[in-house]
C-alpha cells in the first residue's frame, strides 16, 4: 500500500534561481502542489514556481479567511485562522495518506514561516520533512550589495508589529538589525529607528531578488510606498583585519 | 578581449543538496576554484562540492595563516589575517582579469563569512557576484524538527565569542536565540545561558544536516566534545492560533 507523504518547500527570497537543488526537485516531481496565497491573488509561493509545474499537477490554494483589516491580536482572528489552519491540515492529512504534496513556502520554512501552523497540526498524523531555504533576509541584505555581519556583531530580528518602545530597545542594543512585517508598520519603525539613533544607517530593500527590486536608504524613501516585501536593514560594522595603512 | 569576474557561491549549512541551483550551477561549471581552509586539511567547503567539479578545474586553497592559537583581538593575528587576504585578493583580482574565479563559502557569505574580507578588497578592482546560500542555522533550526521563530517573536543571533556577561545580557532579551561559534566558547555559553535563564531550553546542533549531524539538549552534552561546526539554538515560542479546545 503506497504511503504518502508532505514535503514543505522552502523557496527562499523570490528568484527561482535560488531555490535549493532539493526544493527545485521537489517542486518539479510534484503531482500535488498547495500554497497559501491572498483571496483572489495569484500569490507569491505561485508565482515564484510559474514555469516549473509538471503538467497535469493538481494544484491546491490555501486561500487565507481574512488579511490585516482584523487586529492580529483579537479573539476573532486567531478562530478564524485557527479554524482555517486545522481545515487545510485536515484535508493535507487525508490527502497524504495516499500521495505526496509538496507545500510551498516563501523563504526558509521554520523561520516565521506560514507552513508551521500546518506542522504543528501535521506532525503527529504524516510524516513531514522540511526542506529549508534561503531566508527573505539573506537575499535582501545579498541585493543590498553589504555584508549583514562582521566579527562578533550581534544581529537582531525583529517584526515591525511589536510596540514601538520594545522596537527601539532592540535597535539600541544590536549592531546589525533586520525589521521585517514592514508594509503598514513603517512610519513605526521609522520611529523607533530614530529614537535609537539607527536611522541614518538604515536601508529599505523592497521586492529582494525579485523583479521590481528596489534598494534606497530609508531617509530617502516615503511611509506611503512601502510594498508588503520589503525589510529594513542596518548592517554591522564589526571587527575586519585591515593593514596598517587601509585601516581608517 | 576576455573579461573576468568573480563569483562567490554560498555554499549553504553542508548538505550539496542545499545548495541553490544558481551556485550548484556555477561550481560545477567552474573552471577556477577558490577556497579557504586550515593548512593541512580538506576543508570543509571543498569536502561539501566534492563530486560536482568538472574536470580540469584548477583549484586555490586559500590557507589560514593561523588557526585560534592566538587571540583574535591581538594586533599580530590582525596583522597575520590582513597580509593573507590582501594577499589573495592580489591574486585573484589578476586572475580575474581574464578569468572567472567561483570562490566558495559555507553558508551565507555576507552573513559572517570570510569571503567578505576578500570582497573589501575586490570589490572596487573586478567585478563581484555573491550567490546568497542558506545559513548553516537555517539548516541547525530544521534539523532540530522545531520552528525556531513564530508570530512576532525577537531573534538574537551571538557569536561565543563575546564577553559572558555581554551574551547574558543579550540571552535575556530575545525571544529565539542562535549562538555561532561555539566550540572552545562552550562553557561560557553555558554559564551565560543558565545565568539569563534559559539554559534548559538550549538545543547543541552539531554538524546539521551534515554526515554525522548530532542533536541534544545541552544539558546533556559535555563540553569537551563540541566540535566547531556547531550551534546552540533556544527555540521561540511566540504566538500560534490555535482552536479554543487545543489551546492549553
Amino acid at each position: 500500500m503506497e504511503r504518502g507523504r508532505i514535503i514543505c518547500a522552502g523557496l527562499g527570497p523570490g528568484d527561482p534561481d535560488l531555490i535549493s537543488v532539493r526544493a527545485d526537485r521537489a517542486i518539479r516531481g510534484a503531482r500535488h502542489l498547495a500554497y497559501f496565497r491572498k483571496a483572489g491573488q495569484q500569490g507569491q509561493a505561485r508565482r515564484i514556481v510559474q514555469g516549473m509545474l509538471a503538467p497535469g499537477v493538481t494544484e491546491y490554494a490555501m486561500e487565507y479567511p481574512v488579511t490585516t483589516e482584523i487586529p492580529f491580536d483579537s479573539p476573532e482572528y486567531n478562530a478564524l485562522l485557527a479554524a482555517f489552519y486545522d481545515g487545510w491540515a485536515a484535508r493535507l492529512a487525508e490527502l497524504a495518506r495516499s500521495q505526496e504534496i509538496v507545500v510551498l513556502c516563501e523563504g526558509d520554512p521554520f523561520f516565521y514561516g506560514s507552513f508551521m501552523h500546518l506542522w504543528l497540526r501535521l506532525r503527529d498524523l504524516v510524516p513531514v520533512e522540511i526542506i529549508p531555504g534561503i531566508p527573505g533576509m539573506a537575499g535582501c541584505w545579498t541585493a543590498s550589495g553589504t555584508p549583514i555581519t562582521w566579527g562578533d556583531d550581534v544581529m537582531t530580528v525583529l517584526m515591525g508589529t511589536l510596540p514601538e518602545a520594545e522596537l527601539a530597545r532592540h535597535m539600541r542594543r544590536a549592531d546589525a538589525l533586520v525589521v521585517m512585517k514592514t508594509g503598514r508598520n513603517l512610519p513605526k519603525v521609522r520611529r523607533a529607528l530614530a529614537a535609537a539613533g539607527r536611522l541614518d544607517q538604515a536601508w529599505l530593500v523592497e521586492r529582494g531578488t525579485m523583479p521590481g527590486q528596489r534598494i534606497a536608504r530609508l531617509v530617502d524613501t516615503e511611509d506611503a510606498d512601502c510594498p508588503y516585501f520589503a525589510l529594513v536593514l542596518v548592517h554591522g560594522q564589526g571587527r575586519r583585519p585591515q593593514s596598517a595603512e587601509a585601516a581608517e
